[in-house]
Order: structure tokens, then sequence, then C-alpha cells
């Protein structure tokens, strides 16, 4: 257990859920962008807020703990802690959040905080809870940010690397070897709500599609655990969910078609966007993909950022 | 090239389709049962027919080539072969089929014929056909027996082991490797047509049965690739085609509770049934199942046969 009152340092980063075909299953971490975040424990006086929560950007997101994604959190990761020592341990949480990942962009920007807040939590506390324990408190956060416990950002965030969220009810986490892959992520300045991109779905859908979807899965999964970039690149498509939500991205089509003419094996939207991210091979390409995402939508007059980064294995790291 | 009138010997496995969670996309050869088959080619004159199919089991198999499997797949090599010979290669085959697989059972009978036809016609002339275009061929036979040119049985009995066929237009196959498996598998006796099997099926699925079951079709690669036999018993689990097909099959449900109490890893519909397979890390288990099948079976008067095997890693071989 960390000393009372000792500031550690947090970074926790960004993630790129649904990899195109894995929608709500598989997900993974990247190098860049990242939230830090610095935190300490204290013993709490039965009238005092267990979990004080300071905000160091300039996102204005609240400070109240029940509506701060990292604050549900880590309410989540203290009753379970509270009750394992029968209510003898009364203690409390500061966190100083400095957010580099945008909020809304599509790169697990609510779950960093929510991710790396229990993290930090765990280890302040001497690792008592195992990751998948973790996952499970951070899915609060999730719950705050967009309505629905969903893990395919969390579990990658936690885990590092590629994840597969097998099971929802009840929770099943499998870290998923993968070869060394470049991602570029371009964000487009728009707003694309997680609950709007979640309401357009169908329902429903074709036996047919949800065929052609699992033998992509299968192709992706089977591509990582092989090393095999070819075989990961032909599985990189989405007949069910890209082809409605698309639609509310602009430039979409035109953009993934360049990215791939410049060599990329496939990508696709990140979460439920707006982000788009590719993967390829080399660095070299990564860096040719990101100048056409940087001329597709200077030609259009659309503000952006774009990242060249890679796959993170690590997951949030306590950096101090 | 095999010398002209020189007879060769074939063995081809029985083959157990869909593999729970992945409906028309994985499959899997076992050791026992096979189909024997004898083959020789020879030069043909313009007037005489290019294939000769001799039966020399009981099940009275049509033995005019354009309707049976056999025949179909071999008409497909040879249009091919000729073709690349530009017309000045004529030649015929002659084939016994010894159909030790009951045609009917669900555990790939008539993929057995048209698989062995094609790999035994390819040695014959010398393997110029890769194991891809084997399978390509071998579709044809499948067209003829249930309408349909899927490659899922197809595709585990040419290339032996664990198969994934993420793409059917254009065909591509993904070899899995695979930890050892101990198969039980029981086929009760009665008749399920693999049409009345496909049209009983909703054509539209849930969303979020379909998200159900990408993770376990991810699973079930990733446990089979990891060798992780918790992982692969977890994933055998399917929410869309078993629990409308399981109905033609009597005592379906009690059954697989049984194996599984008995130490199963998990199972299911071997292809569209009647068949039920189980798979077990051990021989002892795979053996313990068996008896659990037998047992209700037997208090329930329905005459079926088992099989207790290992999963076949070599495909189609020539034996002789």
């Amino acid at each position: 257990m960390v000393p009372a009152n000792q500031w550690i340092k947090i970074k926790a980063p960004a993630t790129v859920a649904n990899m195109v075909c894995g929608f709500d299953i598989l997900g993974f971490a990247v190098n860049n962008p990242y939230d830090e975040m610095e935190m300490r424990w204290m013993e709490r006086n039965s009238n005092e807020p267990s979990i004080t929560i300071i905000n160091i950007d300039t996102y204005q997101l609240p400070t109240d703990p029940e509506k701060n994604v990292a604050g549900a959190a880590l309410y989540a990761l203290l009753e379970e802690y509270e009750a394992l020592k029968n209510g003898n341990a009364k203690i409390k949480f500061e966190i100083k959040i400095n957010k580099l990942i945008k909020p809304g962009s599509g790169v697990g920007s609510s779950a960093a905080s929510s991710a790396g807040a229990v993290v930090g939590a765990n280890y302040l506390l001497g690792n008592i809870f195992s990751k998948d324990d973790l996952v499970r408190f951070a899915m609060n956060g999730e719950k705050i940010a967009s309505g629905v416990k969903h893990a395919d950002n969390i579990a990658p965030c936690i885990f590092g690397g590629v994840t597969l969220v097998r099971s929802i009810f009840p929770l099943e986490i499998v870290a998923l070897p993968s070869p060394q892959l470049h991602v570029t992520i371009v964000h487009p300045q728009i707003e694309v709500r997680t609950s709007d991109a979640r309401s357009i779905l169908r329902q429903q859908v074709q036996l047919k599609d949800a065929i052609k979807q699992w033998g992509n899965i299968a192709g992706l999964v089977a591509g990582l655990m092989k090393s095999d970039y070819d075989l990961i690149g032909r599985s990189l498509e989405d007949v069910i969910i890209e082809p409605v939500r698309s639609i509310l991205i602009p430039g979409f089509d035109e953009l993934k078609l360049r990215c791939k003419q410049a060599g990329a094996l496939g990508g696709g939207i990140s979460g439920s966007g707006p982000s788009i991210f590719m993967l390829s091979k080399t660095k070299d390409i990564a860096e040719a993909v990101e100048k056409e995402m940087n001329q597709l939508y200077e030609s259009i007059g659309l503000p952006h950022h774009t990242y060249v980064t890679t796959i993170n294995q690590a997951g949030v790291e306590i950096t101090e």
C-alpha cells in the first residue's frame, strides 16, 4: 500500500473500440493520445466526502463525483474495498485529471478517466483487485458517459493491447496477442453523440450479413494471433454497423478509399466516431495515410487533428 | 503424374460443420468415420464418358456422375484441367466409392465423397491444383447434395484440422491451429434433411444476439489458438441457430446437459444434424460422454451409433 498523502502519477491511454467488424467486443489501446492524472489517498472522517476531483484541463467536466466518470468508477471500487474491510477502513481519494484525450472524439476519453482512476486507486491500495475487477468498476464510468455499461474501451485501456470482451454478463475479457501495428487516427471536429450513434442502428440484422460479419471477426482474431497482416486487412470489413454510422462522418468512404490506396491494411470508425482509424504495417505507411487524411479534410475545410501512433501494450501505467 | 490405369486408394474423413457458434464458417475433420475410395485415370476417346462411378457400398447413391456429388466435383476439376491443357488432354476417371459415413448423418458424408474425389484426381494428375482450388471444385458436390455451395465441411475435409471459411465469394479458407481434442459423436437414426434444417432458420436475427454470437466466435478462435480449453468450452454456445434447430433432434437439451456434467467442454449439433458432437480434453472423458449418450438414447428407445475419435489433422489422404 502506498503511504497516505503520497501522490502518484498515472498515464491512461486512448482506445479504439469495435475494430471495424468487432462491434461491442473488440478494442485496442494506443500510445498517443493519453490522459494524465495524479492521485492520493487519505484517511476519512465520517462527515467528509470520499472522492475529490480536480480538473486541471479546460474541458469543464463535472467535478461532482457522482456525475464524473472517474468518480463513478471510484465509488464502485471504494464500496467493494470498504466491504472487504468490514467497514473498518474509511478512506478518501483525491484525483487531479489532465485530460489530453478530447471528450467526444471517439477514442475512449471517458474510458481513460474511469480506467486510469481505478488502476491508480488499486495501486494506492496495494493492488488488491484483479484487472477483471477493475474493468467491472470502470464500467460504471461508461454508464455515466453513454448510458450503457460497455467494456470495449475499458478493457483495452486496463489490459493494453487488443482485447476481446467475450461476454459482458458474466464479464470475460480475453487478451489477444497482436503483431506490431501502426495506427493513424483522424479526429474531424464534429460532434457525434454516442447515444445518437447507438440509436440509429437497426436492432435486427440479416442472418446472411451476420454470417459475413462473424467470418471477418474470426478472420481478424486469427490474423492477429498468426501475425498475418493480409488476413488482418481483409478481415477489417463491417457489413452491419459501418454502412449505417458512416453517414454521420463527412467524407468517410472517400477517406477510407484513399487511406487504403496509400497502403493501409484497413480501418474504420473508432468507437461510435467521429474519429476514424487506420492500421498499417509500417510507420512510413501510417504517415502516408495521415497525409491523405489531412489533404482530404483540408480540401473540404473541416478542422481536424491527426495522430500517428502504435498499439499500446501496457494499458494504464503508474509513472511515478 | 501417376501412370494411367494405376489405382490409388483414398481415405476421406467425416467432418463437423458449424462448431456450435460458427454457423457456415467453422468446421473440423475427425479420424473416424471416413470414406474409402479407389481411383484411376485413363485416356479418353471423344465418345466415352469422362467419369465412371462404381458404388461398392449398399446405399444405392446415384452413379450418374451429374447426380453424384463426387461426379459433380470431378466435372468441375476436369473442366479446369482440360482448359489448362488447351483441350489437348482428354482423360477419364474411374472411381469406386465405399461409403462408411452414413449419408444424411450430419457429419459431412457428401463432403467426404466430393473432397476425396478431387484430392484423389489431383494426386493422379501430379498435384497441379491448390487446396483452395480443390475446395472450389468440391463445393459443386455440396450444391448437388443440399442446393447450396457451402464449404464448411469441404474445407476441413481437404485441409484437415479446424478451418475457418472467412469468405465464400471470393473463397478464403484459414487453417486454425488447435490443441488435442477428443470428439464424441452420436448419430440418432432419424432423418433431418439439410434443406429442412435450413428453411426453419429465421432470416433476421437480433443485433444483441449477433453480438453475443460474435463474442463466442472470437472466443472460440482465440481459445483454439491459445490451447485454452476452458475458453473453448465457454465459447461453445450458440444463441441463434441451435435454439431453432435443436427441436428437430429428440432429447437434445437433456443430452447436452448430461454430456457437460460428464465433463465435456461443450458441443452441439453437427452441421444441420441429426448427429450431435461433444469435445473433451481427454479420451476418458470422451468415453464417459459416449456412455451418457448411449444411456439416454437407449432409455427413449432411439436407435443410434456413437463414435469416440479425435480431430483429424491430415484431411483427405492417399493411402496407397
